[in-house]
């Protein structure tokens, strides 16, 4: 059993930190604040994050950075995608060992559009104190692996044998890990799906029903692959536990926070009114501005998207957004679906 | 405007009655039952099936079938699996015009593995009165659409005419239609979809939770392809509406008959008890026996299916069989994936 270093301590680190526990792994889990780390290391609680669990003696709370990482040949990292960058550089700061890198983060980052392992090898420029860089992803909300509900997840890698190494360490009877070997699917995937989670929240809150959320989904799947194989990724990869099995996690359950934050978008509150009153981190908000940022440089057709991002940041009314978007006429779907997934060829049937 | 007859007066057909009724078409709603027809014409309710829905009023309901359909050059054909030939050849026996049948079904004949296309036709028995027939399916809760929630669906048809023909009925504002070449793989996907939800649901009443499934739903549509690709469909219209959109809703929608089932399955309720306390059809069931026997005579691998199969008909306990799911190992999720949707092949990534 190796020392793994769990860098972040929301309620997805601690959820992991404690599958890693119960497969008997020393884990160090790290966070900023002295009394979130009191409140682990005493009672053994982290009750912001994950209320009503009482997490595993064995995991050790750090708030040293340094004591944390030391002598770990693997770190976890579960932060913000806005944090990634400037929790690597603090990271590097305080290694001396090769380590190996999982991420556990659903995002890409505006402006220079770098999904998360991109960002974590940028900041590393080579080091050999990199080994790997894996991801961790699929359909899994920290509050239900937090009570050893069975949950299935994906990792990937471009090295085969990191991948493998992250499947050893977090697969156990509840918690299953599949190995994809398609990163830049399994990473765009998990990223994008809480665009479509603020656009199912969004026609919720306009008061539209299960018929049409399952219409937005349908349809976002689809242009999250299209974007997806235009970046290279694997068209099967959405279709698995990353792509479709997080889409539908997200997008259908209460503890999704994506979700409720279009929700309330939907009921008329601005976007600073929702980031004020939830409280955490909604991924998809930078998400959409990054993907529609991405959507139009390489000219892939991303409705949903753009209706959202019109609705974010050029003041649409949802309203109107939603009802151009149910409203338009695609008369051939297989068609449709044929350039969606294959990137403009058409399957003849 | 044309005059449809409307075959079933269910909640699915009332609703589809609705539409087009709201369309301008002439409509006549037959059902069996003559004080159903009466507050059908009466009061402009089918409470039994649509409560608190009012009905349009040129809905004109019918329990003489000969009248229903004469002078219709259209028949929307709404009846559960196991009534279809034996309504079908009610409707020749007092049709004598050539009619287009469009049917809502979703099914597949236990025995005789046939889709619902293919039984209307083996009944018309190539007398020149059947012109083509339709499938309507995808995405809906006929609640919803009683309440001109926004929905879309696939039509779809041997004949491409055919399916135009029925897009152009039912299209308005909250209710868009597109056309999809693939009859086998639209018919396929609405049949087998409620397989899939009643594991969801019977995985609910076991106390399991979102993550699960999301994973029941992945690997079950994965399921549905391989099945579908095996008999001629295209893997395509599985991420579609009538695919992926129907699974959706199926599989997360407190509407779900086939859901509420397996849910009360879970709970330790038997099949017998069930059955009796819905009171109304789950088509799942007899496709669930369709679907295994099929599967096991084309040799196509459907775990999900295979398990519930021995939970309603071999007594296998719930549990035992949400257990023998979750913890099959298979390593490596996209070459299984590409196993699944391109029947055999792999896709080297």
């Amino acid at each position: 059993m190796s020392k793994i270093a769990v860098i972040g301590a929301g309620s997805w680190g601690t959820a992991l930190a404690m599958v890693l526990a119960d497969n008997g792994h020393q884990v160090h889990l790290w966070a900023r604040r002295k009394e979130q780390i009191e409140e682990i290391n005493d009672s053994h609680t982290n009750s912001q994050y994950l209320p009503g669990v009482v997490l595993p003696e064995s995991i050790v709370g750090c708030h040293d950075m340094k004591a944390a990482v030391s002598d770990a040949e693997t770190i976890l990292l579960v932060v913000p995608t806005k944090a990634v960058r400037e929790t690597v550089k603090q990271l590097i700061n305080v290694i001396s060992q090769p380590v190996t890198i999982i991420h556990a983060s659903k995002g890409i980052e505006p402006g220079t559009h770098k999904r998360i392992s991109e960002m974590i090898e940028e900041e590393f420029n080579g080091a050999h104190s990199l080994r790997n860089v894996v991801v961790l992803s699929g359909p899994s909300h920290a509050e239900e692996v937090s009570l050893r509900q069975p949950t299935t997840v994906t990792v990937s890698s471009k090295s085969h044998h990191a991948s493998e190494l992250a499947q050893d360490l977090f697969m156990n009877q509840h918690f299953r890990v599949y190995t994809n070997a398609d990163l830049v699917g399994v990473e765009i995937g998990g990223a994008l799906k809480n665009i479509i989670a603020l656009v199912c929240g969004l026609t919720n809150g306009l008061g539209m029903r299960d018929n049409t959320k399952a219409a937005i989904m349908t349809r976002g799947l689809a242009e999250i692959a299209r974007l997806g194989v235009k970046l290279g990724a694997n068209p099967l990869t959405f279709a698995g536990l990353s792509g479709l099995g997080d889409l539908i996690v997200t997008c259908t359950s209460i503890h999704s926070r994506n979700f409720r934050a279009g929700q309330m978008i939907g009921q008329g509150k601005s976007l600073d009114e929702v980031l004020e009153s939830m409280g955490m981190v909604v991924e998809g908000i930078r998400t959409t501005k990054a993907a529609h940022e991405l959507a139009t440089k390489l000219n892939v057709d991303m409705p949903i998207t753009a209706s959202l991002h019109a609705v974010l940041f050029a003041g649409l009314h949802p309203k109107e957004a939603t009802e151009e978007l149910m409203g338009r006429v695609k008369k051939h779907e297989v068609e449709q679906l044929s350039s969606d997934l294959l990137g403009g060829s058409n399957i003849s049937n």
